[in-house]
């Protein structure tokens, strides 16, 4: 096996792209990410959708946009894996990489969400979910989240409040992240005023759909990664985990077991220990989830998630001990589906070269951080998948 | 990157499955690949699949599949490439065993076409041509296939009787595979006789929806793969290759320069020529795309692939120069859309084991085949996976 390098990342912003169809945005995320790496042609396209068969009446989506960008011929394919499907993606222009079959390749996630609305993309969203024993009976994403929620609430004496400096944070971060959907703050009392869509979640505890793109370009060759005042970027672990599908049959709802263990292969893997991990891209596409994964990948105990987003001295703020969600997370940059995981290797990439702006880790003084980490869900923690990073 | 090994093969009957899931097919096939292997829980699973979200509301397949196998916790995604997916899958499950990351994988393709009937199913398999520029004028998978052949037709000089012996052949060894959908013998006559589906392609010459899993399980030792009574099939090559998605836009729609291009890359990556490869599983969906599958794959040239089907005197059949479909095809076995690359592959295997029973290549006198091809198609040609087998 090889070393996998990133030798280019791009974005698009994210938002509601009326105006632009589904292989535009990737173009452009795509291209972006060429020409940041100074490359040509990938020799393989990885692309991580969810959503584009039941919204866009469009699969094939390798093929489509292998030709829109103009690389006829290359190697591509689809990845799904519900709301983890670009860091699957990410996975598999991993393995085809580090094989030595493959020396560039471009992982790409797209997700157009916006043109159709609410029922229809609620059921979409469902196909997540078991659609025998879960959609069939009406389970969507946000009330799986307001179950779990309740739960923890009820296990570990948490309140509502208890849960807003994950919203605020990410917010906070989007503020200054020219890709963000929601750059406006956020203060506790407005989270605590926001209406219910799934009592307890709330408005301001619900990431947004979205539509947005992104690209990383992969790379065996370390050089290639290194720019002429830019650090090399290393996927140093690429880890996939998988539990229950639907949430009635988990051991323990609350222990999101896929990602406990991707994230400890990862370690593993990586040759690390959380407490080495000096940012975090997580799930949060509901405050709930960002509790868990917190937990589950070691980073607080079962039960104390929530505490690391305490308003009066937040882990997790970009100063903190754990910064996450450091341009906004799933809740505040947006939450476009199969491209978000790309989006959070993009955004890890950026702090790892030290090129995050006023969004940097470790501030603006060169003190950039060499270990970051990526957690993508899909299926309400029934698919989890953890890549960690790491710069010289 | 390590050799690649198939240890295990599984398959369901393929056909109209109304009383039987999609995730109880799949269990069935995958059991079936980890038994013949005398394996135990594979380390991942890639789940080939292309309509399970537009006909069963079901995404996220991978977590869903290994959850309903027993296998809670392992590496599973899904991969689409259209009616390639199922070889994508095995594409990638190849990378992951190669790359020396993952030591078994299992490639699980499954689709559940017929619990829906009609326009919906015409839709759904219209996602895999241009949503936009194809299938928005109404362009479906058969109406693609009668203006190729048209086009060949008038090209070529070749009429209609030119391509019955595809069908025949197909229906022929169907007749001895338990598995296949279609086991009534078809004569040149009856074919002529078909009622048109889109005029040149009759109802005789188009493959059936169908119902359907397969599994191959993968592994990197030769040892595993190898039985008492076996010898062992190695994966020699693996290559995916993509054209313009819109037939409209390619330079020759005829030329199949995805199919060319990855059986070439899968010739090179072995090490082959065309003229050493023994039998071939190609994407007999239609007819044409048989005929031109044969020609871009360097089996005849342009013009002339249809030769190979003469009645008088076959070289598709089973005691021919070079047999194909020789278990039914996806014109007579089925075509499981998404399953279909992996049924494929299941079927070169017991080829090349000797395991093919009256469908035996090389008769029944253990003349068995050490090189055997599959070549699966996507979206009319717009993505091509070619898999090279060998075995000692």
């Amino acid at each position: 096996m090889r070393e996998v390098y990133i030798a280019g990342i791009g974005q698009t912003a994210v938002g509601e792209h009326w105006d632009r169809s589904l292989r535009e945005l990737a173009l452009e995320a795509a291209e972006l990410a060429v020409q940041d790496a100074g490359a040509g042609m990938p020799q393989a396209l990885f692309v991580g959708n969810m959503l584009a068969p039941l919204l866009s009446g469009q699969a094939n989506l390798g093929s489509l946009l292998a030709d829109y960008c103009g690389w006829r011929g290359i190697e591509a394919s689809t990845i799904e894996a519900a709301g983890a499907s670009g860091a699957a993606a990410l996975r598999q222009g991993y393995l085809a990489v580090s094989s030595g079959l493959v020396d560039t390749a471009l992982v790409l996630g797209v997700e157009k969400m916006t043109d159709k609305i609410g029922a229809g993309v609620s059921a979409a969203l469902a196909s997540a979910h078991d659609a025998d024993y879960e959609a069939a009976q009406g389970v969507t994403p946000v009330a799986v989240a307001a179950l779990l929620m309740r739960r923890y609430m009820h296990e570990h004496g948490a309140g509502l409040p208890d849960f807003a400096g994950f919203s605020v944070n990410a917010h906070a971060n989007a503020g200054a992240n020219p890709y963000a959907m929601y750059r406006n703050p956020l203060t506790v009392e407005t989270y605590l005023s926001a209406g219910m869509l799934a009592d307890p979640v709330n408005m301001f505890d619900s990431a947004p759909e979205a539509d947005g793109a992104a690209a990383v370009l992969l790379t065996a060759s370390g050089e290639a990664a290194r720019g002429q005042r830019r650090p090399a970027v290393r996927l140093a672990a690429s880890a996939v985990a998988t539990d229950s599908l639907a949430v009635h049959d988990r051991r323990d709802p609350l222990a999101l077991s896929a990602a406990a263990l991707s994230s400890r292969k990862a370690y593993d893997l990586a040759g690390l220990k959380p407490e080495q991990i000096q940012l975090v891209e997580l799930h949060d596409s509901f405050g709930i989830f960002a509790v868990l994964s917190l937990e589950a990948s070691g980073f607080a105990q079962a039960g104390h998630g929530w505490r690391l987003a305490d308003p009066a001295n937040p882990a997790i703020a970009l100063g903190g001990r754990l910064p996450i969600s450091t341009f906004g997370g799933l809740k505040a940059r947006g939450n476009p589906g199969g491209a978000t995981g790309v989006y959070q290797a993009v955004e890890v990439t950026l702090q790892l070269r030290g090129e995050a702006g006023a969004n940097q880790v470790g501030g603006t003084n060169g003190n950039r951080p060499r270990r970051g980490m990526a957690q993508s869900l899909g299926g309400s923690g029934a698919v989890a998948v953890t890549h960690v990073f790491q710069s010289l």
